[in-house]
């Protein structure tokens, strides 16, 4: 049991998960979507929460709330604690959500404790991060980071009602107030996120806590695989030009060049087989690569050296290879004085520190674009997640929360 | 060019291919399902030129053709030449009539040349080999060889017409004649069939026609491979329980398997990947791989290799490897005496033989069963058949036809 030294109530912290899990359309997992009954429930018990750690709570134009702990100075740049309040579908109770009850619990501890910071501290619960609803992710962080446009409120669900229209429903009657919610360089001091891993690296390395070091970036493509169907039966395997064999060749060895270039990470996801018969030579082979990395030099030497070993591959087999970029996606990386004090926290108690690469986005990713950013991630059970499986035991919430205290003290004191 | 020395007709053998191809449902390739006008039609014109051969021409009970070139001992066994008549949709010109046309060719040549031989000679047209039109194959060759059944006859084709009311359409009332088309081995000498490739061996080698040393046998599988789906971009690939990866390892393995046991032939020819999404590593892959060899023991060493390496796999990667065999064909050996006198007839023009295993199936494979068989492959374009494309030459048309009749002539003189 590692001890708390900072009064975090961690069993609070855990309750509140629960009571938040209790806010989803479906009775299997948390679905939780935005601008719904069950978010407005949700934010429900977020502003009490805040109003009882002393924060004065407000939403802004697209329904992000807002919590904020005065500072010594109020016309200090701010420093914005945050994560987000929505799911996917039959979700875990942890991710997004644990990041906003823990900013609201070092909130607590620190009036608890009877401490005033140099710099304002907001808790923030975005309104949308997952993008389920509208096919669109980040949607609560871009309208604060100013990159949230017109043309987003007119995405529309599945129901056909846009995010004109559902903000509408919900009482924000003008959906030009999202302008409102924009934050300038100016007003912030950095962006701080405590989340869930969605990996397995700290359950493997058996820590609680680690610091994120950058959020990849990630470049997708599709290929195809084009060689010459011919009968199983009648061909020799030797003059076989097999799209099959040509794909297994070059997944083999995306395998190796990720092995190579650790923490890069490389996936075939999708492939599908035509004209796939078991009594036929497969002549045609699609698929997907996606590829991230936070060194982008990294990133685009493996690319780079995959497509030559794809040019090997056709030659040798007779093959037609092609690659089509799909996505590009820049890394964003965190702030080196920020992850200074996250690694100094984490110190204290577990002695030597993790660093990660985050392979999936988050909010911090879109508020790169308004301040400097970190973020600290918490153990989850089997690296699962988006799964109402996905688990955080009670003491390592509430070493995220020691560790998001210790490094608010620190960030929000020495300006 | 090669010489001819017996004076077989390849122009005529050319003409006569072509005027069988004008018998077909469809205008793109060739389409002649059994017991339809088409067939009809083609077997009014194969009769007719089996009369000009001098033969006696007569149906059996399953709508076989059958002309007899009768022997200086009637009561002799008979020796058997044929192939089918039937073809799949959209097919080539060749693939089955050759033998038909062949063997007429090789009788018409008897005939002009004033031979006589000791054994009666009968030329048949198989009504269906292809299986196409009721999913079975090998019907016309069944019926010969005495393993067609009664329940056959309820086989229905997609109109839900049955076999028993096909042959009744086309005057045959009673469907148990099939009966009558049986073959004892005691009557019967052997089985000699004219076919092409339908590979590319042949054509890599520059050879007009090869021997046929047996017709694989074949072993199929269907495959499972589970492993742990995961987020594309937070899952470290060093410990990823990932499918693909398990199948790629696997699919190289069965190519070595293959090239290192020729001419045994292995294919994966079915695979499909789950979830199957571009950010998801797979979870689950399922394929079937099919398996083929002349030789019993050499195939089941293969087969226990690759599930020997699929247990390795199954170790070092922390996934679930299942095999299910779904299918088991056993070889068909053709006859050492027979293979002898054809591999004379071949040397006699092109030095070197050709030897070749084949790996589809062939109305040898059911004649098989009733006597002894040999098949002399001409080779064809690109290997390829079952498609308007298929294309034999003239003259190797020709050579086919002449190694048939050199090979006919010993076996029929020497009883």
């Amino acid at each position: 049991m590692i001890k708390l030294q900072y009064n975090v109530d961690s069993k609070r912290i855990s309750t509140r998960i629960e009571q938040l899990a209790g806010c989803s359309s479906t009775s299997v997992g948390v679905t939780r979507l935005p601008f719904t009954v069950e978010s407005l429930e949700a934010e429900r018990l977020v502003e009490e929460w805040m109003k009882a750690a002393g924060m004065t709570v407000r939403k802004d134009g697209l329904n992000n709330i807002i919590g904020r702990y005065e500072g010594k100075n109020p016309t200090a740049s701010v420093l914005l604690i945050g994560s987000h309040l929505d799911s996917v579908i039959e979700a875990g109770k942890f991710d997004g959500v644990l990041g906003v009850i823990t900013g609201i619990e070092v909130v607590q501890t620190l009036r608890d404790n009877g401490v005033i910071l140099d710099n304002p501290l907001e808790v923030v619960g975005f309104c949308d991060e997952e993008g389920v609803r509208f096919h669109s992710t980040f949607l609560g962080s871009k309208a604060i980071a100013g990159t949230f446009t017109a043309e987003d409120l007119e995405r529309a669900d599945e129901n056909g009602i846009t995010i004109a229209e559902a903000l509408k429903g919900i009482g924000i009657v003008n959906p030009y107030d999202y302008k409102n919610a924009r934050r300038t360089p100016e007003e912030l001091l950095a962006y701080l996120e405590v989340h869930i891993e969605q990996g397995p690296v700290l359950e493997k390395e058996n820590k609680p806590v680690g610091v994120v070091s950058g959020i990849a970036g990630a470049t997708r493509f599709s290929f195809e695989i084009i060689g010459k169907p011919g009968h199983a039966g009648t061909v020799p395997v030797a003059i076989r030009q097999d799209a099959l064999l040509g794909a297994s060749d070059l997944i083999s060895y995306i395998e190796n060049i990720a092995l190579e270039n650790k923490p890069l990470v490389a996936t075939v996801g999708k492939l599908t087989v035509s004209p796939g018969a078991s009594n036929v030579i497969p002549g045609l082979v699609t698929g997907t690569l996606d590829i991230r990395d936070l060194n982008v030099e990294r990133k685009q030497k493996a690319i780079d050296a995959i497509l030559a070993e794809s040019h090997r591959i056709a030659e040798s087999r007779g093959l037609q290879i092609k690659f089509d970029q799909v996505m590009e996606v820049e890394p964003v990386y965190c702030n080196e004085g920020m992850i200074k004090l996250i690694e100094e926290a984490i110190s204290e108690r577990s002695g030597s520190v993790v660093s990660l690469v985050s392979g999936a986005g988050h909010d911090a990713m879109a508020m790169a674009d308004v301040t400097k950013v970190a973020m600290i991630f918490v153990r989850c059970k089997d690296g699962l997640s988006h799964h109402p499986d996905e688990f955080v035991t009670e003491e390592d919430m509430g070493v995220g929360a020691e560790v998001l205290y210790s490094t608010v003290i620190k960030l929000a004191s020495k300006q």
